[in-house]
């Protein structure tokens, strides 16, 4: 035994909400913001679903909606009369227990309940809740509320991967917003160094007593092997030299699922990735630019990451390897693959009800990411936190720091 | 030698147009027919495309719009600015000829152009075409400015059956309106009586110096056999006895390949048609209604329509039939499946270039439908129009008339 | 009114049965032929089915035995011992009537019955049916033996299609047989002569006292313009000038569904050709072979008939012009692509019964070929003969006939 | 630290090759174990591939042999003569390296080579290995021949399960085998008792220097939390109070992906069970038997296991927990399907060239099986063997342990 760091406890509490804000301020904040991130788009656009993993953002206001009129308002807050009986059909997004629900590849063929319409059950429910939140709540119905605000931060990530979706996908190529978000990255920055980190068991799991997600409970040791682990993650510029060098079409580097996904697929570049006369460009929220190609690599595959790596000689980290370098580690413009399937911690047990859905039951043939991306809603990132995808998507802000 | 009846000529006048209005009253009257067939539309309803056989309602707008602007605007006014060169890309239907275009699956993924830029775009061509219909035309110029009306006048047969399908397959099932279009039909109208028709030769297809389209030239002799023709559609009632009588699960009445499209789909009824509570509705333009029994029974496919008449020990009529004995029957308020599959007339040539790709391309696995619905534009039908859908569908106003 | 001529019963007693022979020689005759198709397969090539269109040699001995131990032996002799009542459910086709069925695409996957359980089963109907034979058959039980031997006649055609396919869709491209049916076509046969045939109406359909099928039937005058029609067919040289001429990548030759199958499944010649190493190849009976430049095209879909004929600015005739120039064509060896799509003739009544289910429910989405082929049994043609296949098929003996 | 438990080391050598066997010996033996587990077959049975994960059992032979050939005898033996240079096409499974194959779905396309054939290749290797292994090898070559020969074990495990989904998906439900393998269990046998295991760190991996697979390499210390894990695995009595209790219609216990899995597939029993009249029965090696109540379970997905142990209140065991336990554990009847996804251990590396494919190009998407079965050859397990599938496989002989 040559190493037992706690790495988690005494970080999350700087990522974590501060509770000196109260609740009802918290609510108004989080509700404000998903309806700023809709801002800049026309009507149009709040309706489509390109592909499946993507939603209509007018389901997205009215999901998060929902889960705070059926969970929060509907058994809390009496009396509460409900906005429309029908919406729970519409808005339930995978809850079996709640009853029968819109098959997620039919969200786009939705022109009813209209935009207008989503923003009045908003108002309604938001009005309802301020009522709820100027009461003592229980310890339980606190910590439902502060799942909620937690829920619709998860959907303002998926708002902003599904909007850029929804207009990277079109012809047209519109922009999302003229305002810039990122300066060109300095080039200095990028000495990607890789730390050591020694052979030793670490505690890995969620610390602390502010909120977190039930599959990051189960605060447990892990033994780890001594491993390197790059402080930052790869750029455009790494990444096209193994696109030059033939990487995608050389199976050596990669899994046999992740071959056919390329073959079946034609994929010869990351999403949003277009090579428009010689010049490689990307579309980003500001329209279609050329490649910066010192910025972090985006809209990856898990497929795509692994097999970088196999070509670079080294591996992607797993989960705990990421989660002990963690504070060492620059992060939160990428979500990092790691080589770690998305399973339960020891002891993890799912809650009773619908809430019980939440996590444990995709539990299979999806993989962990670490970290946190430029989309991620401000005070939603902790080095617990634990996503998941399944390995062929890239539609989120994925990127990749190798280990070895 | 019996009978050899022109049947097609001196009818024909009363249902095409009447050319004492001129070209651009005309163009006018129609163009502005299709945005009042939109009216009743929030933004988010142009937008959605169920299946890939509806097209969202914006689409239909700019694509009969980029009609005018791609054969008749672009070689014909000088000057004149396009709109748009992207459009191209986004509204080209099937024009081979005309380069790349969206995929009809994909149209719904389309936020953008929105309906505004669409109504723009109608503008920006309309003005253009007023220009240009002030002026004298060539022959030709002015037949294609008629194809292009006549076009136009299809899709919004089109629109009608989309936003129905739009609206009617939504969870909330809105009406596309509050005016009332039909008046419940009196019973004492549907005394079915089959009319007799004599043995001989037909002459069939267009005569006249009006407009047609290219699949209905070459008017030329049939040879017929004695046969009966009912002078009204199947109702409602008529059909349910069907049902009732278990007819889709009895293998004896069917197709193989309709047989196989009633099982995969889990057909039972008519589209549109729901038993709520034990009883039967069927959604409408008001919304859903009980069932109207008298009424002409609609949305159908030849599937089923085959299938029924099997039951009655009867049959569909042929194409010719129908054209034979058009003129003594009711006709108007649905389309008749006939038995007759879609091919050439005799003599049949495509035109040159994109507008041959108007009808020959579609001449294998489909149905020839006859008559017109309620749905169809004024001025827009004859008896020798030939209307065409694969077997299985029937989001259009369909319906059922036998013959023995 | 110029022509009206009787075009098919004198001829038909050419191509039917000599009825001298007696209906126990001819049962033998018929049944001892498939299996002589069968001697040179090895056991392995009975049990295949590459694809769901191809069925395996022993399965369509079995089909053809079931049909006599079901219609014939089941109900007409007593006593009959059945050889194996889950026979029904192996060896049933497509008869809803007699109950479960196979799947048509799992029939491959049964490796039991074996071959020799096969011929067991064949032996064991075989000796009933002998019994049967000797006696004195009503009229009707008569007609149905016949209709039999008329199904194993077809299915002997299908064998021979069936059993190239397996062969010739191997990576060892074995040889069926050494025997060299067809010597090389010597180049002055091939005059393609258009005959001429005067407008008129022509009685249509089967005329005899002989066996035909139920789609034959009803005998009728057809009026048709005057036409040309090519004697000969298409040969390999000019099928090649299509190919050598861009003619798989035009789409102004070819329907939008034709279009859409060469893309899919990357058509760019017919079925069984190879381009090894710059020299076109067939796959025959023979094997590998040089491609034949003067002997009939063969294995062409009606996608690729029709695109062929668009391209030489001609058409395909339709079925009754096949009819009516019978006499005057040289026919046998291809099948000939008409542009009629399969529907029934006038007066048309499905048989009682599954006997019912043999024809009537394919006529939809289907076109007829005329003729025969050079794998057609002997004695099985007619010139009345309705032959039908989805247009995208082409493992049968299709080629390509000219009309304008 | 409470426990550190090195568990594999003195055990493997019990059920790894004794050694005292020469190569020679060895290779005849495991050759000859594959024809003998094919002897009961009919030559139809070596053909047909039911669904794509069944190979047909001549191309089990065929493809073992072409390992020995391909990367021993022709890289080694000079002078070596390849029986057939196009077997290459025809046998190779999935090495990308090697060049082209035959796709794993079309498999059951192929009736050539003949099972004769294949039996002759089989012959020309073996004399050709025959040779060889006369001779001196270094050490690199002996250790590629052991790699062919547990290849070949792994192969027979497979040829008998694919010859059960064989004869067991063919309705005539022919038995393999008239000898009945195993006595019935006797009932008292289970008491099916919980081990405690303590916390811990504990050595995981292989330890030994005899064969083993490299995903079994890097053996590595492993923290488990303290568990309890089943002595003996569930018996099919009680699975069957699991099915009775509407275990696969309450989503709770399931997976999302595996209430997907359930439904679109119908699944409501293990595969090979069939309630007849009421009474379960399974098809057995002996052919359609009563279902033994007492007999541990088999022919279950992960799907099936993880939600049979939900309902229970219990889990499955991670492979690590398996691994510490093993020695304690009743095993070898079933393959215990644990809540590990395949993932590499620490320092896993590929080796370089075809065989670098064989485990570490599948390592996403799959879930490890531990343990062995009944079918598994005598020999070939170990407690370090990781097995993997799918987890929504069956047809391999898998069954359930829990843990808690």
């Amino acid at each position: 035994m040559k190493n037992n760091t706690d790495i988690s406890g005494d970080f999350h509490s700087n990522t974590c909400y501060s509770f000196t804000m109260n609740l009802a301020e918290k609510y108004k904040e989080v509700r404000k913001r998903s309806e700023e991130i809709c801002k800049p788009l026309k009507t149009e656009d709040y309706v489509v679903q390109p592909i499946s993993d993507v939603s209509p953002p007018k389901w997205h206001l009215g999901h998060t909606t929902w889960f705070f009129e059926t969970f929060v308002l509907l058994p809390n807050l009496i009396p509460y009369s409900e906005f429309d009986p029908r919406y729970n059909f519409v808005f339930n997004s995978y809850y079996e227990t709640v009853g029968e629900r819109v098959l997620r590849t039919d969200r786009g063929n939705l022109s009813r309940p209209t935009v207008e319409e989503v923003y009045q059950y908003r108002a309604h429910v938001d009005a309802a809740m301020n009522l709820l939140l100027e009461k003592e709540l229980s310890a339980a119905l606190h910590d439902l509320v502060i799942l909620g605000l937690n829920h619709e931060e998860q959907h303002q990530e998926l708002l902003m991967t599904d909007i850029k979706y929804i207009l990277g996908h079109n012809p047209l190529f519109n922009a999302y917003t003229d305002k810039v978000a990122r300066k060109k990255t300095p080039k200095d920055e990028f000495v990607n160094e890789f730390l050591f980190i020694p052979e030793g068991i670490y505690q890995v799991g969620y610390l602390g007593d502010g909120f977190c997600f039930d599959n990051e409970l189960g605060r447990h040791p892990y033994y780890l092997q001594a491993y390197k682990i790059a402080r930052q993650q790869v750029t455009n510029e790494e990444y096209l030299e193994f696109i030059n060098d033939g990487g995608y079409r050389n199976h050596r580097y990669w899994h046999a699922e992740g071959l056919d996904w390329v073959r079946n697929n034609y994929i010869t570049a990351p999403m949003y990735w277009h090579n428009i006369g010689g010049v490689w460009h990307n579309y980003t929220l500001n329209g279609m630019k050329e490649l910066d190609m010192d910025a972090a690599l985006c809209h990856v595959s898990f497929y795509e990451a692994s097999a970088f790596a196999a070509w670079k000689g080294m591996r992607l980290p797993n989960e705990f390897e990421w989660e002990a370098a963690a504070k060492q580690l620059d992060w939160g413009k990428r979500w990092d693959w790691t080589n770690s399937a998305y399973l339960p911690y020891p002891g993890y047990m799912k809650a009773d009800g619908a809430i019980g859905e939440y996590n444990g039951k995709f539990m299979v043939n999806q993989m962990v990411l670490r970290g946190a991306s430029e989309v991620t809603p401000p005070g939603h990132s902790r080095i617990s936190y634990r996503n998941f995808f399944h390995p062929h998507l890239r539609w989120q802000y994925t990127g990749i720091r190798l280990a070895q």
